[in-house]
C-alpha cells in the first residue's frame, strides 16, 4: 500500500475552515462552481444526497396531508409588489427577465429582442405567483385548508456565494398552504417545523435548536418566522430550515378570501416553509473531518464500498467470485427501508486509492477482501465514523449478521458526536460584559444563550462582533433576568452566534 | 340518484376535440393557465401523475446505468451561440435575463435596474452549458462514458400555447451522455428510444411508434433524432419522446476530448434524450372519453374510489366501520409494486356527484357500499374502462381477491383500445393521389405510411397539407417501391400525419 498523507484534505480544519470546506466537496465530488456566476453544478454524488432528503422530507409532507404541485417560475413584476415589505426583502436581489426572443446584433453575434410588455422575475420565492392561484381556487370554507408543497429552483442574485450555502440559483421545497383560522395556520407552521426538526436530528444526524426570529430576522412580509439552526464544527450557526406564519398578509395582498360557515367572508391564513440545498452545506459543516466528507447512514446513495484485493488472475477469480456473492448478501438487506447498496470497486487503483476515494466521499463503511480474507471467510471492515487508521477483520458470517446494526451505531455515533460538540459550544451568559468577551475571544465562538428581549438595544448592541440572534428557542425555562443588552426584566432567552 | 347529464364533459369530442381537451383538464382538477404569459399551474392531481412518471423513468434510467445531476438554469449568451444551428433553432424562442436587480421607478413602482455584463437564456434545453462541464470533467478515455440525466424545468417561448402540449415553460428530464466511439453513442440513443417506448407502452397503454426523423423535424444539431409517435383518437400524432445522437458536433463546439488508449487525443460522441409534461397531454388524448379523464392504473395516483352510502346516523356508523375494514384490506395489497391506495369520499355531497367527481379524475375504480350490499357482504363496482352506466355487485372478498386482475385487465384493455384505435387509423398509402385524397377527406384522418424518400420533392409537396412526416418507423419490411413524392424506387417507408 502506497504511503498515504496523514489527512486526505488540505488545508485542515483548524487551518483555514471555509477553505476546507470547499476542498470536502471538491474531494467528495460532490458540486463545483459553474460559469454561470453564482451558480453550481451538482454533480451526482451531491444529487444523490439531495434525492435521499427529498425522498424523506416528501414522504413526510406526505404523511402530513401534503400534495405536491409545480407553479409558474416567472412572477410578473407587478405581482411581486403587491406585499411591500416582502418585494422590498427581495428587489435588491433579482434576476428580472425582459427580452423572449435574440436576433443577430451585427457583429456575428445575437443581442435580446421583442422587450416584453412586463418584466418577469425569476421567482426568488413563491408567496405571491402562489397566492394569484389560492385567491382562485379559495372560495367557501369548503375549499380550506390548501395543504400544497412544490419542488423547484430558485434564484436570488447573491453578490458572495458560496457551493451549498449561498448560491444565485438553488434548488429548495416551499409549502404553500391556507388556512380558515389563525390557530389552524400556527399549528400548521409549528408542525412543519416540527418536521424539518425530526428530519435534520433523525435523519441529518444534525441536532437543532427549534426557535422563533427576532423581528430583524424574520421573513419579509411574514408576522413570525419559525427557524431550526444547527451549530457548525467552527461554532458559527446555520439556519437550517424555516417556517413562517405569514397570518393575513398575503392573503390580502392576493385576495385569499373565503365565506365561512356563517356565510360571512373572511380573508384566510396562510403559512409558507422551506428547506433547500443548503442542508447538504449544513451537513458537511456537522460531520466531515480532515479525511473528506462523513455521511450519516440514511444519506448515504452507498452504505457499504467493497474493495477487492488480488495480484494475479488466479487470485482474481477467487476473490470477484466471494465479493459477487458477498455483494449479494449484503443487498437483500434493509435499513430504514432502503435496500443496503454496495458499491464494488474493482478499478485498476492500488487499494489506497481506491480507499482513500470512498473515505473522502464518506461512505459509511469500507471492506477489503483478499485472499487471505477469504481464507478466514472474513472481511477487513472500516468505519468512517472511526479514525481511518482503525480497522478490524470480522468473520463475513458475523458481519453480514450484523451490518444493520453497525449503521445504525454510525447514524447515532455521529448525532452523539455533533450533540456533544455543541453542547461543548453553548455557553449561557448573563451579563453584555462576559458576552463582548464571547465573541471577542474567537472569530467562532460557538452559541451564547443569555436573558434577552428584541429590542432596539440588543440590535444595536452586536452589531460591532458581527452577531445575529438566531432565534428565540421555542423551549424556555428561564427564572426571571435581567436583559444583558436593555437591563429590562425578562424571562426569555435568546440564542446567540456569528452564522453562514 | 340526481339525474346526471349523458356525458359530463361538453363539447363532446366529436363536436370539438380541442375545446373537449380543455375541458377535461379543467374537470379533472389536472392543470390551469397562470397569470405568466403561456405558463401553466399543475394541480396537485396532474402533479401526482407527473410523479408516477417521474418514479417510474427515474427508476429505468438508474436501472441502465444513469445518474442524476443538475445543471444550472442560465446559460450565458455565448455558450448558446457555440452551436450554430443550434442557436438558429431557439433563438426565437429564448426569454432572456438582462438585469439582476430592482430598483424605484419613480412612479411608485419597480423597475429593472444593474444590468449584466452578458445577457442570460433560461435554458430551452441544456446541451450548451452540460457540455461546458463535461469538457472539464472528461480528459481519459478512463473518465467515459458519462451517463447522466437532469430532472429540470424548461422555457421555450411559444407563441401558441396549450396545456401540457406546449408551453413556454414546462417540466422534463433530459439525459446528456459522453462515449468514447460513435457505435457506443448510437446505442445508447437507441436503448433510450426502448426506455422511453417501453414506458409508453406497459405503463401509459400509448401504443407508440419507434422511428428516425427526417432531416426537416430533427433537433437543432444533431446528426440524428429518433422519435416515438403517438397517434391520438382524433387522427393527429404526438411526438412523446426523442433521443438524440448528437455526434461529435456539440462536443467539437464545447471541446469534449479525450486521450484514448493509444495516448491519442480524440473528441467524444455524444447523446442527448427528453420527455416532458407533454406526456400528460398524450395520456389524456389516448384514453380519455366524453365522461372525462381515463387513467391507465400504473399511473392513477389513487386505484379505487370508495363512497360510502348512508342516510342517516346509524347507517353512517355501519357503513364507515364496514367501509374502514375494506379499505384496510385493498391498501395491504400491492398492484405493481405500488401500494394499492383509495379514496375515501365521505364528503357531503350526493351519491352522483361524488361518482361523477371520480369518473372524470380518470380514477379506474368506483366501489359504492351502502347498507344493503353490507347485508350481501358486497360491493357495487364500477370500472372507468367500462360504460359509466355499467355497474356490478361483487362479494367482497371476491373483490378482494381479485382487485390486483382487475387493475391489470383495466390497464391491458386500455392498451389493447389503443392499439385498435392506431390500426383503424393508419393507412397504407402508396401513390401520390391517394396521399392527396387521404389528407384532404379530414382535419384529421390518422396515420399515412408510405414508400417514400427523405427528399426535396416529399418536403414541398406535402406542405399544402399541414402534413409532416412523423418519422421513418425502424421496423421496416417493405418490397421496393416508387416514392410517392419523387417516383425514384425505395425500400424505407415514412408515416405521416397532421400533429400537435
Amino acid at each position: 500500500m502506497a504511503k498515504q498523507p496523514k489527512h486526505a484534505i488540505s488545508p485542515l480544519r483548524s487551518e483555514d475552515y471555509p477553505e476546507w470546506f470547499q476542498q470536502v466537496i471538491k474531494e467528495a465530488d460532490l458540486a463545483e462552481h459553474s460559469v454561470v456566476r453564482g451558480c453550481m453544478v451538482i454533480k451526482p454524488w451531491g444529487y444523490a444526497i439531495w434525492e435521499l432528503m427529498q425522498r424523506e422530507l416528501d414522504d413526510q409532507f406526505k404523511a402530513t396531508g401534503h400534495m405536491n404541485a409545480y407553479f409558474p417560475l416567472f412572477i410578473p413584476l407587478s405581482y411581486l409588489e403587491k406585499e411591500a415589505e416582502h418585494v422590498e426583502g427581495f428587489a435588491k436581489e433579482c434576476a428580472v427577465v425582459t427580452h423572449h426572443r435574440l436576433e443577430p446584433d451585427g457583429k456575428g453575434g445575437l443581442k435580446p429582442a421583442s422587450p416584453l410588455d412586463e418584466p418577469l422575475v425569476v421567482r426568488p420565492t413563491s408567496e405571491t405567483i402562489i397566492g394569484e392561484s389560492y385567491a382562485k381556487w379559495v372560495q367557501s370554507y369548503r375549499d380550506l385548508p390548501i395543504l400544497i408543497n412544490q419542488w423547484a429552483n430558485i434564484v436570488r442574485w447573491e453578490m458572495r456565494t458560496r457551493l451549498f450555502l449561498r448560491t444565485t440559483e438553488f434548488l429548495w421545497q416551499e409549502g404553500h398552504t391556507v388556512h380558515e383560522t389563525k390557530d389552524e395556520a400556527v399549528q400548521e407552521t409549528l408542525q412543519m417545523l416540527d418536521v424539518y426538526s425530526d428530519f435534520a436530528e433523525n435523519h441529518m444526524a444534525m441536532p437543532v435548536i427549534k426557535g422563533e426570529k427576532t423581528s430583524n430576522e424574520r421573513f419579509p412580509g411574514a408576522v413570525s418566522t419559525y427557524t431550526i439552526e444547527a451549530l457548525m464544527q467552527d461554532g458559527k450557526a446555520l439556519q437550517a430550515g424555516t417556517s413562517h406564519f405569514l397570518g393575513q398578509n398575503f392573503a390580502k395582498a392576493a385576495g385569499i378570501k373565503f365565506i365561512d360557515k356563517n356565510e360571512t367572508e373572511q380573508t384566510a391564513w396562510t403559512t409558507s416553509w422551506g428547506v433547500s440545498t443548503r442542508l447538504i452545506g449544513g451537513l458537511i459543516m456537522t460531520h466531515s473531518d480532515d479525511d473528506g466528507l462523513i455521511l450519516p447512514p440514511r444519506l448515504a446513495p452507498k452504505h457499504i464500498a467493497l474493495i477487492p484485493i488480488y495480484r494475479n488472475d488466479d487470485e482474481r477469480a477467487q476473490v470477484l467470485e466471494y465479493c459477487d456473492k458477498l455483494r449479494k448478501e449484503l443487498q437483500s438487506k434493509y435499513f430504514h427501508n432502503r435496500k443496503i447498496l454496495v458499491e464494488f470497486d474493482d478499478r485498476d487503483l492500488s487499494n489506497g486509492v481506491r480507499t482513500w476515494h470512498h473515505i473522502k466521499k464518506g461512505v459509511p463503511i469500507r471492506l477489503q477482501v483478499g485472499p487471505r480474507d477469504i481464507a478466514n471467510d472474513s472481511v477487513f471492515m472500516g468505519r468512517r465514523d472511526q479514525p481511518t487508521q482503525e480497522k478490524k477483520g470480522i468473520p463475513r458470517s458475523e458481519f453480514v449478521e450484523s451490518v444493520t446494526n453497525i449503521l445504525e451505531e454510525i447514524q447515532s455515533n455521529l448525532l452523539e458526536r455533533a450533540q456533544k460538540h455543541r453542547k461543548e459550544n453553548t455557553k449561557e451568559i448573563t451579563t453584555f460584559k462576559d458576552f463582548e468577551e464571547y465573541f471577542k475571544a474567537s472569530d467562532s465562538a460557538g452559541y451564547a444563550l443569555c436573558p434577552a428581549t428584541d429590542c432596539t438595544e440588543m440590535a444595536e448592541k452586536i452589531k460591532p462582533f458581527k452577531v445575529t440572534a438566531r432565534c428565540i428557542p421555542l423551549e424556555q425555562n428561564t427564572p426571571t433576568a435581567p436583559c444583558i443588552f436593555s437591563g429590562k426584566e425578562t424571562k426569555t432567552n435568546i440564542l446567540f452566534a456569528k452564522s453562514y
